[in-house]
Protein backbone atom coordinates (compact mmCIF):
# COMPACT_ATOMS: atom_id res chain seq x y z
CA UNK A 1 0.00 0.00 0.00
CA UNK A 2 1.15 3.15 -0.70
CA UNK A 3 2.16 5.82 1.91
CA UNK A 4 0.45 8.57 0.74
CA UNK A 5 -2.46 6.54 0.70
CA UNK A 6 -5.37 8.20 3.49
CA UNK A 7 -6.75 6.84 6.56
CA UNK A 8 -9.94 6.77 5.03
CA UNK A 9 -8.51 5.17 1.34
CA UNK A 10 -7.09 2.32 3.81
CA UNK A 11 -10.47 2.27 5.60
CA UNK A 12 -11.96 1.51 2.51
CA UNK A 13 -9.61 -1.11 1.23
CA UNK A 14 -10.05 -2.98 4.63
CA UNK A 15 -13.84 -2.59 3.91
CA UNK A 16 -13.63 -4.23 0.33
CA UNK A 17 -10.42 -6.84 0.94
CA UNK A 18 -12.47 -7.67 4.34
CA UNK A 19 -14.88 -10.77 4.32
CA UNK A 20 -18.13 -10.86 6.61
CA UNK A 21 -17.74 -13.23 9.68
CA UNK A 22 -20.71 -15.12 11.23
CA UNK A 23 -19.78 -13.13 14.47
CA UNK A 24 -20.28 -9.46 12.58
CA UNK A 25 -23.56 -10.80 10.90
CA UNK A 26 -24.64 -11.67 14.09
CA UNK A 27 -24.11 -8.17 15.44
CA UNK A 28 -25.49 -6.83 12.37
CA UNK A 29 -28.43 -8.50 12.51
CA UNK A 30 -29.14 -8.11 16.21
CA UNK A 31 -28.79 -4.30 15.38
CA UNK A 32 -30.52 -3.89 11.67
CA UNK A 33 -31.76 -7.18 11.27
CA UNK A 34 -35.75 -8.56 10.87
CA UNK A 35 -37.48 -11.79 11.11
CA UNK A 36 -41.09 -11.49 10.05
CA UNK A 37 -44.34 -13.48 9.01
CA UNK A 38 -47.51 -13.25 7.31
CA UNK A 39 -50.36 -15.83 7.42
CA UNK A 40 -53.62 -14.93 5.17
CA UNK A 41 -56.47 -17.19 4.49
CA UNK A 42 -57.57 -16.06 1.02
CA UNK A 43 -61.09 -16.89 0.42
CA UNK A 44 -62.71 -16.92 -3.14
CA UNK A 45 -65.97 -18.61 -4.57
CA UNK A 46 -64.21 -21.61 -5.33
CA UNK A 47 -61.07 -21.80 -3.50
CA UNK A 48 -59.91 -21.32 -0.21
CA UNK A 49 -55.92 -21.27 0.26
CA UNK A 50 -53.81 -20.53 3.16
CA UNK A 51 -50.53 -18.61 2.60
CA UNK A 52 -47.74 -18.20 4.81
CA UNK A 53 -44.57 -16.27 4.18
CA UNK A 54 -41.48 -15.95 6.55
CA UNK A 55 -39.15 -13.43 5.12
CA UNK A 56 -35.38 -12.35 7.04
CA UNK A 57 -35.03 -9.07 5.61
CA UNK A 58 -32.77 -5.62 6.32
CA UNK A 59 -33.16 -1.94 5.66
CA UNK A 60 -30.72 0.78 5.37
CA UNK A 61 -29.95 3.95 4.15
CA UNK A 62 -28.79 3.83 0.45
CA UNK A 63 -25.36 5.34 1.76
CA UNK A 64 -24.65 2.01 3.48
CA UNK A 65 -25.99 -0.25 0.59
CA UNK A 66 -22.97 -1.82 -0.05
CA UNK A 67 -23.05 -3.81 3.25
CA UNK A 68 -26.22 -5.46 1.68
CA UNK A 69 -25.02 -6.35 -1.65
CA UNK A 70 -22.00 -8.08 0.86
CA UNK A 71 -24.39 -9.74 2.88
CA UNK A 72 -26.48 -10.94 0.13
CA UNK A 73 -22.88 -12.40 -1.07
CA UNK A 74 -22.22 -13.90 2.12
CA UNK A 75 -25.75 -15.97 2.44
CA UNK A 76 -25.28 -16.50 -1.22
CA UNK A 77 -29.76 -15.80 -1.07
CA UNK A 78 -32.35 -13.07 -1.17
CA UNK A 79 -32.51 -9.74 -3.11
CA UNK A 80 -32.40 -6.09 -3.04
CA UNK A 81 -34.23 -3.58 -3.82
CA UNK A 82 -34.71 0.15 -4.15
CA UNK A 83 -37.00 2.11 -1.83
CA UNK A 84 -37.29 5.40 -2.65
CA UNK A 85 -38.68 7.97 0.34
CA UNK A 86 -39.86 11.72 -0.63
CA UNK A 87 -40.69 12.48 2.61
CA UNK A 88 -38.83 14.92 4.73
CA UNK A 89 -36.12 13.89 6.67
CA UNK A 90 -36.22 10.61 5.93
CA UNK A 91 -33.76 8.53 3.39
CA UNK A 92 -33.93 6.80 0.58
CA UNK A 93 -32.83 2.94 1.37
CA UNK A 94 -31.78 -0.12 0.05
CA UNK A 95 -33.78 -3.24 1.29
CA UNK A 96 -32.51 -7.03 1.21
CA UNK A 97 -34.81 -9.54 1.48
CA UNK A 98 -35.15 -13.34 1.56
CA UNK A 99 -38.56 -14.46 1.08
CA UNK A 100 -37.57 -17.97 -0.71
CA UNK A 101 -38.85 -20.51 1.53
CA UNK A 102 -36.52 -22.90 0.14
CA UNK A 103 -33.94 -20.43 1.24
CA UNK A 104 -35.26 -19.24 4.84
CA UNK A 105 -35.54 -23.18 6.00
CA UNK A 106 -32.32 -23.93 4.30
CA UNK A 107 -29.80 -21.29 4.74
CA UNK A 108 -31.52 -18.85 6.83
CA UNK A 109 -32.65 -20.75 10.31
CA UNK A 110 -29.66 -23.39 9.86
CA UNK A 111 -26.96 -20.19 10.49
CA UNK A 112 -29.05 -18.29 13.29
CA UNK A 113 -29.53 -21.74 14.97
CA UNK A 114 -25.42 -22.21 14.91
CA UNK A 115 -24.57 -18.72 15.32
CA UNK A 116 -27.56 -17.30 18.24
CA UNK A 117 -28.56 -13.91 17.76
CA UNK A 118 -27.79 -12.25 21.59
CA UNK A 119 -30.36 -9.24 21.58
CA UNK A 120 -33.25 -11.13 23.49
CA UNK A 121 -35.95 -9.17 21.20
CA UNK A 122 -33.97 -10.93 18.56
CA UNK A 123 -33.71 -14.36 20.10
CA UNK A 124 -37.83 -13.94 20.93
CA UNK A 125 -38.64 -13.38 17.06
CA UNK A 126 -36.67 -15.74 15.79
CA UNK A 127 -37.89 -18.59 17.93
CA UNK A 128 -41.27 -17.68 17.00
CA UNK A 129 -40.02 -17.49 13.59
CA UNK A 130 -38.73 -20.94 13.85
CA UNK A 131 -41.85 -22.44 15.19
CA UNK A 132 -44.03 -21.29 12.49
CA UNK A 133 -40.98 -22.51 10.17
CA UNK A 134 -41.76 -25.83 11.42
CA UNK A 135 -45.26 -26.11 11.27
CA UNK A 136 -45.38 -24.67 7.66
CA UNK A 137 -42.62 -27.36 7.06
CA UNK A 138 -45.06 -30.36 8.08
CA UNK A 139 -47.76 -28.74 5.93
CA UNK A 140 -49.78 -28.13 9.38
CA UNK A 141 -50.76 -24.90 7.87
CA UNK A 142 -53.46 -25.95 5.44
CA UNK A 143 -55.77 -26.67 8.33
CA UNK A 144 -57.20 -24.30 10.28
CA UNK A 145 -55.91 -24.81 13.96
CA UNK A 146 -52.52 -24.69 11.96
CA UNK A 147 -53.19 -21.29 10.20
CA UNK A 148 -54.45 -19.66 13.48
CA UNK A 149 -51.46 -20.87 15.50
CA UNK A 150 -49.27 -19.03 12.89
CA UNK A 151 -51.19 -15.91 13.25
CA UNK A 152 -51.06 -16.20 16.86
CA UNK A 153 -47.32 -16.72 16.70
CA UNK A 154 -46.64 -14.25 14.14
CA UNK A 155 -48.49 -11.43 17.20
CA UNK A 156 -45.90 -12.43 19.87
CA UNK A 157 -43.08 -12.08 17.70
CA UNK A 158 -42.94 -8.39 18.24
CA UNK B 1 -27.23 -29.26 29.93
CA UNK B 2 -30.36 -31.07 31.08
CA UNK B 3 -32.18 -32.50 27.80
CA UNK B 4 -35.75 -30.93 29.59
CA UNK B 5 -34.39 -27.26 28.54
CA UNK B 6 -36.24 -25.31 25.90
CA UNK B 7 -35.05 -23.74 22.89
CA UNK B 8 -35.66 -20.27 24.12
CA UNK B 9 -33.37 -21.50 27.72
CA UNK B 10 -30.53 -22.76 25.62
CA UNK B 11 -30.60 -19.95 23.82
CA UNK B 12 -30.67 -17.83 26.98
CA UNK B 13 -27.54 -19.57 28.10
CA UNK B 14 -25.59 -19.48 25.00
CA UNK B 15 -26.61 -15.44 25.48
CA UNK B 16 -24.90 -15.70 28.65
CA UNK B 17 -22.43 -17.47 28.49
CA UNK B 18 -21.10 -16.71 25.14
CA UNK B 19 -18.68 -13.97 25.09
CA UNK B 20 -18.91 -10.80 23.18
CA UNK B 21 -16.16 -11.18 20.01
CA UNK B 22 -14.76 -8.39 18.24
CA UNK B 23 -16.17 -8.76 15.14
CA UNK B 24 -19.80 -8.86 16.53
CA UNK B 25 -19.10 -5.35 18.34
CA UNK B 26 -18.24 -4.00 14.43
CA UNK B 27 -21.67 -5.61 13.86
CA UNK B 28 -23.57 -4.35 16.74
CA UNK B 29 -21.65 -0.62 16.33
CA UNK B 30 -22.97 -0.30 12.73
CA UNK B 31 -25.90 -0.90 13.20
CA UNK B 32 -26.78 0.73 16.00
CA UNK B 33 -23.67 2.63 17.60
CA UNK B 34 -22.85 6.88 17.04
CA UNK B 35 -20.38 8.99 17.53
CA UNK B 36 -20.73 12.60 18.68
CA UNK B 37 -18.81 15.73 18.85
CA UNK B 38 -20.01 18.67 20.22
CA UNK B 39 -17.87 22.19 20.20
CA UNK B 40 -18.85 25.23 22.41
CA UNK B 41 -17.50 28.64 22.91
CA UNK B 42 -18.80 29.79 26.27
CA UNK B 43 -18.26 32.62 27.04
CA UNK B 44 -18.73 34.66 30.07
CA UNK B 45 -17.64 38.48 31.48
CA UNK B 46 -14.70 37.30 32.58
CA UNK B 47 -13.27 34.00 30.82
CA UNK B 48 -14.19 32.42 27.48
CA UNK B 49 -14.13 28.55 27.31
CA UNK B 50 -13.53 26.25 24.53
CA UNK B 51 -15.46 23.20 25.09
CA UNK B 52 -15.56 19.77 23.27
CA UNK B 53 -17.39 16.58 23.76
CA UNK B 54 -16.04 13.51 22.43
CA UNK B 55 -19.11 10.42 22.79
CA UNK B 56 -19.47 7.31 21.67
CA UNK B 57 -22.74 5.62 22.17
CA UNK B 58 -25.45 2.76 21.65
CA UNK B 59 -28.98 3.64 22.18
CA UNK B 60 -31.26 0.22 22.70
CA UNK B 61 -34.91 -0.39 23.61
CA UNK B 62 -34.75 -1.65 27.71
CA UNK B 63 -35.57 -5.27 26.52
CA UNK B 64 -32.19 -5.27 24.95
CA UNK B 65 -30.58 -3.36 27.44
CA UNK B 66 -28.79 -6.86 28.73
CA UNK B 67 -26.45 -6.33 25.65
CA UNK B 68 -25.30 -2.67 26.90
CA UNK B 69 -24.41 -4.21 29.69
CA UNK B 70 -22.32 -6.87 27.71
CA UNK B 71 -20.97 -4.45 25.59
CA UNK B 72 -20.00 -1.70 29.01
CA UNK B 73 -18.31 -4.96 30.26
CA UNK B 74 -16.57 -5.60 27.22
CA UNK B 75 -15.12 -2.18 26.55
CA UNK B 76 -14.42 -1.67 30.62
CA UNK B 77 -15.87 1.66 30.30
CA UNK B 78 -18.94 3.89 30.28
CA UNK B 79 -22.08 4.41 31.31
CA UNK B 80 -25.36 3.36 31.17
CA UNK B 81 -28.22 5.24 31.47
CA UNK B 82 -32.12 4.80 31.34
CA UNK B 83 -33.57 6.89 29.27
CA UNK B 84 -37.93 7.32 30.10
CA UNK B 85 -40.03 8.18 26.88
CA UNK B 86 -43.81 8.36 27.82
CA UNK B 87 -44.72 9.34 23.85
CA UNK B 88 -46.99 6.75 22.53
CA UNK B 89 -45.40 4.05 20.19
CA UNK B 90 -42.01 5.14 21.59
CA UNK B 91 -40.51 2.44 24.15
CA UNK B 92 -38.22 3.26 27.26
CA UNK B 93 -34.56 2.83 26.81
CA UNK B 94 -31.62 2.21 27.81
CA UNK B 95 -28.33 4.53 26.66
CA UNK B 96 -24.39 3.34 26.76
CA UNK B 97 -22.51 6.16 26.58
CA UNK B 98 -18.33 6.54 26.79
CA UNK B 99 -17.82 10.28 27.24
CA UNK B 100 -14.25 10.41 29.28
CA UNK B 101 -11.93 11.49 27.38
CA UNK B 102 -9.30 9.64 28.60
CA UNK B 103 -11.72 6.20 27.35
CA UNK B 104 -12.50 7.57 24.42
CA UNK B 105 -8.88 8.40 23.26
CA UNK B 106 -7.64 4.99 24.75
CA UNK B 107 -9.75 2.54 24.25
CA UNK B 108 -12.33 3.20 22.04
CA UNK B 109 -10.12 4.81 19.20
CA UNK B 110 -7.63 2.34 19.31
CA UNK B 111 -10.69 -0.74 18.77
CA UNK B 112 -12.24 0.64 16.16
CA UNK B 113 -8.77 1.25 13.91
CA UNK B 114 -7.58 -2.05 15.04
CA UNK B 115 -11.54 -3.68 13.85
CA UNK B 116 -12.24 -0.92 11.20
CA UNK B 117 -16.24 -0.58 10.86
CA UNK B 118 -17.79 -1.73 7.24
CA UNK B 119 -20.97 0.96 6.83
CA UNK B 120 -19.61 3.51 4.92
CA UNK B 121 -21.38 6.59 7.29
CA UNK B 122 -20.19 5.04 10.33
CA UNK B 123 -16.14 4.89 8.47
CA UNK B 124 -16.88 8.60 7.71
CA UNK B 125 -18.22 9.81 11.17
CA UNK B 126 -15.67 7.66 13.02
CA UNK B 127 -13.01 9.56 10.29
CA UNK B 128 -14.06 12.75 11.22
CA UNK B 129 -14.33 11.81 14.94
CA UNK B 130 -10.64 11.02 14.68
CA UNK B 131 -9.39 13.85 13.09
CA UNK B 132 -11.40 16.05 16.01
CA UNK B 133 -9.66 13.85 18.34
CA UNK B 134 -6.60 14.54 17.00
CA UNK B 135 -7.11 18.36 17.56
CA UNK B 136 -7.84 18.02 21.14
CA UNK B 137 -4.96 15.60 21.99
CA UNK B 138 -2.60 18.49 19.96
CA UNK B 139 -4.71 21.09 22.27
CA UNK B 140 -5.47 22.75 18.88
CA UNK B 141 -9.24 23.44 20.23
CA UNK B 142 -8.06 26.19 23.05
CA UNK B 143 -7.67 28.46 20.17
CA UNK B 144 -9.98 29.73 17.81
CA UNK B 145 -9.00 28.32 14.35
CA UNK B 146 -9.06 24.95 15.84
CA UNK B 147 -12.77 24.96 17.40
CA UNK B 148 -13.88 26.52 14.49
CA UNK B 149 -12.28 23.35 12.44
CA UNK B 150 -14.08 20.76 15.23
CA UNK B 151 -17.02 22.84 14.60
CA UNK B 152 -16.86 22.33 10.69
CA UNK B 153 -15.83 18.84 11.04
CA UNK B 154 -18.31 17.87 13.43
CA UNK B 155 -21.09 18.78 11.06
CA UNK B 156 -19.55 16.51 8.34
CA UNK B 157 -19.36 13.49 10.51
CA UNK B 158 -23.50 12.72 9.43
Amino acid sequence: MSENTSGADNQQERFLVHPFTSEYVVGLVDGEGYFSVTAKIRERKNYRAHEVSLVFGMKLSEKDGKVLEFLRDYFGCGNLHYCRDLRENFCNCIEYQVRSQKDVLGIIIPFFRKYPLKFPSKQKAFKYFCEIADIVIKRKHLDEKGIKKIQHLSKLMH
